[in-house]
Order: C-alpha cells, then sequence, then structure tokens
C-alpha cells in the first residue's frame, strides 16, 4: 500500500462543485489502494477577500496578525473537502498546520519548515483514513501560527511527501503538466513525458509557473517524486524525478520566455576591483532586482557594466544609479526597453558545449539580434527584441525539434 | 492595575466600520490604566454564510469539521481587531482558542470548558498588550478543534475573567442592559442597575435573551461580576453580582414572556406510581421539550395530567402520545394553543410567601384568566391567552412598581 500525497490548489477547489470533484478523485486514488493525504489551498478568491478586509483596517497590518487571518482560507477547505469525502462513505480527517504537526521557524509571513512531526497523520492513515492537510501554514514551537510565502501549498505537499516517504507527490492544478514551452504562445509546444529537477528548477524560475522554485528544490533535497497534472482533465501528467534516463538524447528540453525586460548599461567606470560590487550592492539595497549581468573586463582604464531588469524596476534603477553618479565615477548611463528573454533548457547540455553555439546560430539564421547572453550548466538565455519573442522560440522550439514525439518510459 | 474583560458580539463586530468602533472602546479602556482581553464573536453573517457552504456539499456534515469550519469565523474576527489596536498603536496579539489555553472537553459542537492555561495570555499582558481572543472555540488535550456551542462566546469571556481573576467581565452586546421587562414590547420597562445571578438565570431562561443562561452560571459558580451593556450607546450598563443589598426592598425585579404555548391535558391515566415517569419518558425520547407540568395526585383510580410545551412541538407531541394511547393507557388528549407564559422574577421572594398570592389577585383584578402555574423560589410563572400577554405584563409591571426610579447604590 503506497503513501500517496496530492496537492489541489486555489482554482480546483474555487467552488462547492469543484470541491466536490476533487472529492472524487480523490476516493478513485483511494479505490486504487492507496493511503491518500490531501493538501489544499484557500478556495478561489478567499485569500483575495481576506486582503481586502484586512487593506480596509489597515495599510500596514502586522505579518502575524496577517498570518492569523490567511490560514482561515485553508481551514474552510479542508473541512468542506472533508465533508465532501465523508459523504462519500470515506474515513476523512482535516487538519490545520499546526494539527499536522508542520512546524515552521518563528517568522511570519514567510516561514521555513523546520520539521514535520508525522504522528497523528501516520496514525490517521493506518485507521484507513484520508487526511487534508491545509497548504501554506503551519505553527513555531511556542504555537504561533505561520505562513510559508509564495508557493506555500506546493511546498506544504512537498514537506509532507518527504517526511511520509510518499511514494509519489501530485501537484494538480489548472495545466495538463510541463510544456516544452508555453502553448498559449508556441503552437507546436508539447507536454514533457518527464523532467529532472534542474531542468524544472530552471523552467519554474523562468516563468513557466506550474510550480513554485522552492517546492522543487525541497522536492530534489528529499528526492520526492513529483507529478504535475491537471485537477480538471483527466490526463497524464509531467513526472519530476532525478534520472530522466530514456529522455538523456534529448539535449534541450524546454524553451521559456519572459517579456518586460529591460536593459541598462553603465559606462565610464573606474576599472576597479569593488567597481561591480559597488554598483550592485546599491542597487540591491534599494529592493531593486538584476537578472543577467555582463562586464567586459579588459586592461583599459575604464570599463562598462550592462545588466537586464524588469520594465516596472527599470525607473527606479535609473534614478538611483543617476542619483550616485558622483559615488559610482561613471561617465554615461543609457538604457534600452521592449527586450525579451528567451532560455533554453536542458540537463544534457552539461555534455554537449555546442548547444549554446547551436542557438546563436538557429537564432542568426532567423536574423534575431541577440543584446545580452547567460550561460549555466543547464540552460542559455539570450535577450532580443520582444516583437520578435515568439518568433525566437519558434524558431528554437523547432530547430530542436521539440515537436516530436517524446520517448514514454 | 485591573484585568477587565470584554465581549463583543457578532453585530457589534459585524463589519470594518464597527471593528473599528470596537477598537475605540477598547482603547478608551486601556487608557484608563486596565489590563484588557478582548473575546470577539464572528462577524455578523459569517456563521450563517459557513454554515450555508457546508449544507451544499452534504446535509449531515460530521460535527468535528463543522467545528473546523466554523471555528474560522471567530480567527478572522481576532485578526481584524488586532490590526485595528495596532494602528492605534496600541500593542495587540490575537489568540484562537487552542493558542489561548481554552482546553475543552473532547466533544464536538458543544464542548465544556475544563481548564484555561493561561500563561500566555498574561505574559501577552505582562508586555502592556490587549490580548484578543476568539469566541465559542477551544481545543481538547489532543489538539482537536472545539466549539463551545450556544452562548459559547460568553462562556468563553466569563470563563477567561474567572481563570484570569479579571476585576469585571463586560458583556456588550446590541441592548444597553438588562431591562425590568422587555422594552420592545412594554412602554415602562426600565434599565435595572443590577441583579442577582439567579434573577439573571430565571430571565435568561424565559426568554431575555441578553445573556445566555450557562453564561450566568459559569459567572455565578466562579463569582465573576458581570456587566451587560450597549456597543453601541455610551451608557452605564447593568450589574450582575452575587448580592444586591441596596435593592432587597424589591421583591419583584423583573418580569419575562413568551408567546407561542400551548398546553396539553392527558386524561383517564391510571393513577400509579409511574404514569408521570412513563409520559415524560416518552415525550423526551423523541426529543419534545416540555416546560410547565401539573399532576393533581388525588386517591381517584384515574388522574390526568396537563404540561406545556412550544407551539412547534404540539403537532408532535400530540401525534406520539395518541400512538402509545393503548401502552399509556389513558382515555382522553386535549390540547389548547394561542397561550403565553408571564412571569415575575425576584430574589426577595423566598422570603415574602405572598408574591404568588399578590400576581393572582392583580392579574384577577385585570380580568385575566391563569391557565396554568408554576413556582420556584425566585419566580412564578402563569400561562395566559396570548392575546393578553401584554396586558397582563403591562398591569404586573405596574402593580409591582417596576416603572419607578430604581435605588442606585
Amino acid at each position: 500500500m503506497a503513501i500517496i500525497v496530492q496537492k489541489y490548489g486555489g482554482t480546483s477547489v474555487g467552488s462547492v462543485e469543484r470541491i466536490e470533484h476533487v472529492a472524487g478523485r480523490v476516493a478513485k486514488t483511494v479505490a486504487q489502494g492507496h493511503q491518500v493525504v490531501v493538501v489544499v489551498s484557500a478556495m478561489g478568491k478567499t485569500t483575495d477577500q481576506l486582503v481586502k478586509l484586512a487593506s480596509e483596517i489597515s495599510d500596514k497590518p502586522s505579518k502575524r496578525e496577517m498570518d492569523m487571518l490567511l490560514t482561515t482560507g485553508e481551514q474552510i477547505t479542508i473541512s468542506l473537502l472533508a465533508m465532501a469525502l465523508q459523504k462519500r462513505g470515506l474515513g476523512a480527517t482535516s487538519y490545520t498546520g499546526w494539527q499536522a504537526g508542520i512546524v515552521t521557524e518563528d517568522s511570519h509571513s514567510n516561514a521555513r519548515i523546520l520539521d514535520i512531526q508525522t504522528e497523528k497523520i501516520q496514525s490517521q492513515l493506518s485507521l484507513g483514513n484520508v487526511v487534508i492537510v491545509a497548504g501554506f501554514q503551519g505553527a513555531t514551537h511556542d504555537g504561533e501560527i505561520t505562513t510559508l510565502g509564495r508557493g506555500g501549498s506546493d511546498t506544504t505537499a512537498v514537506a509532507l511527501a518527504a517526511a511520509l516517504k510518499a511514494d509519489r507527490c501530485d501537484i494538480y492544478t489548472d495545466v495538463t503538466g510541463v510544456y516544452t514551452t508555453d502553448p498559449r504562445f508556441i503552437s507546436g509546444a508539447r507536454k514533457l513525458h518527464s523532467i529532472s529537477y534542474d531542468e524544472m528548477l530552471e523552467m519554474a524560475n523562468l516563468g513557466a509557473g506550474v510550480l513554485h522554485p522552492r517546492a522543487v528544490e525541497f522536492a530534489k533535497n528529499y528526492q520526492v517524486k513529483l507529478m504535475v497534472a491537471s485537477s480538471m482533465v483527466e490526463e497524464v501528467g509531467t513526472l519530476i524525478e532525478e534520472e530522466v534516463s530514456m529522455e538523456q538524447n534529448l539535449i534541450v528540453r524546454g524553451i521559456a520566455f519572459e517579456n518586460d525586460v529591460t536593459k541598462i548599461t553603465v559606462s565610464g567606470l573606474p576599472n576597479q576591483i569593488e567597481t561591480l560590487s559597488n554598483v550592485f550592492s546599491l542597487l540591491s539595497e534599494h529592493g531593486i532586482n538584476v537578472d543577467i549581468i555582463i562586464q567586459n573586463q579588459t586592461a583599459e582604464e575604464k570599463t562598462s557594466i550592462s545588466f537586464s531588469t524588469s520594465r516596472s524596476s527599470l525607473e527606479e534603477a535609473l534614478e538611483v544609479l543617476d542619483n550616485h553618479k558622483e559615488q559610482l565615477q561613471f561617465t554615461e548611463l543609457t538604457h534600452e526597453g521592449d527586450l525579451a528573454k528567451v532560455s533554453i533548457i536542458g540537463s544534457g547540455m552539461v555534455s554537449n558545449p555546442g548547444v549554446a553555439a547551436q542557438m546563436f546560430k538557429i537564432l542568426a539564421e532567423n536574423e534575431i539580434l541577440i543584446k545580452m547572453v547567460s550561460t549555466s550548466e543547464i540552460k542559455v538565455s539570450a535577450l532580443v527584441e520582444e516583437e520578435i519573442m515568439v518568433p525566437a522560440v519558434e524558431a528554437l522550439h523547432r530547430a530542436f525539434q521539440l515537436e516530436e514525439q517524446e520517448v514514454t518510459v
């Protein structure tokens, strides 16, 4: 008998009808002879409504009280889902985060999980009951209610799967799996049968919003086998696990992309050892996130630094730099908007040094100018003009043969 | 420095505006130099909305899961009130029932409080913080979330006041205090300055819905000084305490009344020792609540029993009795509807045996026929025709001089 952890997000439990539907899926898994632990988020717009209530009271509510407020959202869902399962004749017990033994650090709104005391859950499972756990929340050793921040419910599910040594952790969401690229924009996008943790991490970090990177990292650290699938459609999803041996021949597994990227260049900087640190410490102090950074180190007296940032940060970044022109000793500040970042991802790249070159060649053949490049062991990102983002992705998707049918294990 | 427990009901915290108003009142009490613990109910219609959600899922939701669901209501209010107080610059910490150390018996939907572990609350108070506790809820020793059933938030407040040895427990509600009779119907009704626990108990049990009898009993057992006042109007309320010495000359302190009363008479019953028990065990097994019972015990072979019950129970009571006619061996079943119960209450009655007689005389002088009578140490109840209920109350209110200005202590 295997333990399966299933996680259903806010849209999947957004109404009484959807909760009934989830109950049906859980019942099916139980009927297959599994012990099931279900993690749920707050119903659809509940969290937004609670945030609105708080904002009507205070424009700066304390994090502790926000945690007290928001954790009611998941508690409502767990009890309703338990009722729906009981109506189907199944034993079901709901637990808030603290009841489920999820112990977090003493920090509000973004706490990390320290430990999960699984005795209660395990005793309920051994009684044949489904256990339903409120996602996104836990409590400190002192009984202070905490929330886990962004990606919290995914993280709850993965952490529970690790602590319970579950056979699998299924993340049910509003997409049917992980795709080679975003199917909303690229018609040839194909669902992946499986993908490695590292590849998924890059995909997640590059804006493929299926799974939160934090949950993927957790899964990687504890070797939790993840499955991403749709809560609406009965369809095999994408498996995320360590080794994807049968597909090693596929060097590039997916293509991520995002628009609203801008590039800033700071020229005439002193060519000194602390220049890079000075510029980015300053930006960091002002909360400006920077993505790709390029410095072309030469033997000359002056140097220049380019970096990319989101469109929403552009104005503040320019202002902050301009205000510190004397301190940083640069001569010129230029910027370029309307850019996009296109990234190819695949763990096979490590052993195939020519992949980046291949990407540049494909883009060049399609007359797409690369503004900036960044590489890691398993991805290559290129900044291009925003208006040719989709054609660029299409060209790469085609050239790397991602449209072709995948080998199934 | 005194500890004051304040309780605000659902209407008093029914909107963001009303929560702000409550925060203002709490701040005022703090400014007077008191340590304040606030108990709140769920906002206005929240509980109804949650019950509706559950009913859409299941027509028989388990009590455990209903407790999980409903306790979110108060948790929302406590966090919002804490935010509102923090905005005013006050230190404030909200606690759910289990966080506040409220330990209950292992029973859902109607649990009794076993113990309150006050360490957390006390340490917050000594830091100068207002503590806000979710009413109506607690948890078992095993961490199962429970609710306290009807009158639960009042009971939470009184129990906290007892455990913290508070100087006073203020119950803020939508009326300005306890009245000699219901001011919505009787124009001469006057607010009482103070009333004893026993008198309040009788008033509460007789439909003066200001305070739940359970909370009054708790207050009596632990000698908690209660104050009932309005959350909306700045006005001195009614104090409920053991001795009301200055007012002992007032024999009758209040008049309660309720309509929708019916009377059933079972005639021709065998005059045996077990007859009374047989009839009322049967009714009790069918969940029929009976109020006043009269049996005129004579030496005859046959006897009859009369009792009063609510209009809503009449039909079922008649049916149950009729179905057991042979078993109970009675000959006739009659009933009378459209009745009302009028009760005079006052702890001074104990030492004034003539009070009941005085009541009958007043009613007789007003040509009001008494259908049935019941007495206790501190009250006399009489059943009368429903249509003359208000005139009967008015006559008694006048004759017992309840309209006159009360002596203030």
